[in-house]
């Protein structure tokens, strides 16, 4: 049924990791405005905060859901602040962009933290984790991104928590560009504080994140923000007390996001949004392996969010060109973000279905064949490889 | 024209200092998505930068725009947090929340302040900042709020710039709620730093604020921020560079503001807006002292932004009755925000003009009538002031 939607070539598809393709019904829910100290628009919120909490199967009288006006990262360095002092340490675990900027983050704010650096792509290992609590017996907590976008992996949430727990450390984990797209559940999953935004697999449009968090935690993070702006603690003890944001909120992103929730509901919840991108990741990997590309990650570690694609060898290869082409066609893609090798990424998230990846496949193959680009080395490559 | 507009009673009209009713053009803006990398929304993020210095009547050559996510608070904590170092030492001027936040800002920023605490509405005086910067020559910098929403009075912008450039130091204005409404040109009024926000006399949705900034003062907070998402200086680099956010910008919200934008350029700019704002003010406020109320502030000092009225001394006038009164008709007035009267407040900002006001009036009228509140204390009252 999505597919069937009549598309204006002069919007083109986002295939991204967010912001995305969102339904009309969602931009619909834009066209009011709302007194953003109105009871009308309170009840929004509130609703907004249980609806959270129950899609990441968390008991309401253990965890709280606090939105966060800004990007992800806003509400990254908000849960940071809060659930984290300065006589803890922290193992950050990185593998792309995103745990890197958690590590720049506690730089900042004077957090202790060590971090274990598995490069552009490499997942990282329970046992990895194991020995590095075992060895240091100051690290309290530990951060992990579970969708890096960066390369598209998608972490071993679950292995890792039960490590984590196994030590009885905190347990941070940015699902931003999964929550609501891949199951998560926080009591299932041993997770202390999970953040994720508006923007992605629930599929709104950005101006707010939000930290789903142990009470026990936020209440500990009371008075010490660095930020007046980022206090999580402050919003949420604003909030509770008046159904209020502290500061005035993107009313209409909120309201959009509310009608995005309707319609995650409506398709089957998270099972539901997963499934349908696990079917666009699938005709996508196999339409471009097809046409001669190759992953940089093996299957196993393939999220449904988004995936990154070698760029081909052939020097007639050029992104920018092969972006153009691409965007005058209606679809726009994302650009690689690996340091050693040329790569891209296309997005399988936001409202489109499978019909939409296989115009997307057609229009590739006539951007290569534009191009002039041969993908037989690719191919040998590829199959060589596999 | 704007009075013609259809409207439905559902969606009632926001009589408050922000967010505000939008045009119905404004939010028809949000009805696409954006890349928010893609060249398309660079292009239309350097469009607002270029639209909002040539607003503040600021060379390019001198002042940036920065624009920055979140609410207008977050906009004044990232520009106290780029434009003041830990040897400055602020001069606050404050009479309502605004001011006091700013205070709140720099103490958590561990900045050095004083401050003039003017209470709940009465103006800095000229020359009691001239004295306070002869008596102590530490202050480096002077932090004003120009429409104070607290009590609705426009504070003596221009005569306290002059006071500030003659002592040679640096001024702050959070204009949040009069720029684009009020005439301020930052090289007719020195001004080093302007900060306001898209939710208010632009008529954009909520969603970010924006600071113009005196470019020397911008590189000298290179590395200052205490925020990493809110670090102004960072902010103005990547878009430099870049052309895009830091980080995820909320793209709706921008390109609804660039609507507002122009469409504030028909209504002639800021004359034209200021003058239908003070048309509304003028109306409004002559039709609630024919129905027996008096305003707080004496009409001087009156912004024509929001005006704040003292609530009848009759016992049968509770706020709570006649804010839901007003609602069911279609108005959303403003709780009051003094610390010593009883008080509410009525906005003139937003896409309504003298129509409105005047059903508004009525509206008034009857729900003094259905409370039973007689207004003949006041009338006597306010001609005995008058």
């Amino acid at each position: 049924m999505i597919d069937n939607v009549i598309h204006d070539v002069k919007e083109p598809y986002l295939l991204t990791p967010g912001p995305l393709t969102t339904s009309h019904a969602t931009k619909a829910a834009m066209m009011r405005d709302w007194g953003s100290w109105d009871e009308d628009f309170n009840q929004v919120t509130a609703s907004i905060r249980a609806q959270l909490l129950a899609m990441a199967e968390a008991p309401s009288d253990e965890y709280a859901c606090v939105p966060m006006q800004g990007s992800g990262t806003f509400a990254v360095e908000s849960a940071l602040a809060c659930a984290t002092d300065p006589n803890d340490k922290v193992l950050v675990l990185m593998n792309g962009a995103y745990g890197k900027r958690a590590a720049q983050l506690l730089d900042m704010m004077g957090r202790r933290y060590v971090t274990l650096d598995k490069g552009d792509y490499l997942p990282p290992q329970p046992k990895e984790v194991a020995a590095l609590l075992r060895q240091d017996s100051e690290i309290t907590t530990v951060f992990l991104v579970h969708c890096e976008t960066s390369s598209g992996i998608l972490n071993p949430l679950e292995s890792i928590a039960e490590v984590v727990r196994a030590h009885g450390k905190t347990l941070i984990v940015d699902a931003m560009s999964s929550f609501g797209g891949v199951p998560i559940s926080v009591v299932q999953t041993p997770i202390d504080v999970l953040i994720s935004s508006a923007n992605k697999c629930i599929e709104g449009v950005p101006g707010f994140g939000f930290v789903i968090i142990r009470q026990t935690l936020l209440a500990a993070g009371k008075g010490r923000a660095h930020s007046l702006s980022l206090d999580l603690h402050a919003q949420w003890d604003y909030m509770e007390r008046t159904g209020q944001w502290r500061f005035t909120p993107p009313t209409h992103s909120v309201v959009a996001f509310q009608a995005a929730l309707a319609q995650h509901r409506e398709e089957g919840g998270v099972a539901g949004r997963c499934a349908r991108y696990t079917r666009n990741r699938d005709a996508l990997v196999k339409g471009m392996q097809a046409l001669g590309f190759s992953t940089l990650l093996d299957d196993e570690w393939l999220s449904p969010i988004i995936t990154t694609f070698l760029s081909p060898s052939d020097p007639a290869f050029e992104f920018g060109v092969f972006y153009a082409t691409l965007k005058a066609r209606g679809f726009l893609i994302y650009p690689g973000k690996l340091t050693e090798v040329e790569s891209f990424r296309i997005g399988c998230i936001g409202q489109l279905g499978i019909t939409v990846i296989a115009q997307l496949l057609s229009a590739i193959q006539e951007a290569l064949t534009e191009m002039g680009v041969s993908l037989l080395a690719n191919l040998s490559a590829h199959s060589g490889s596999a």
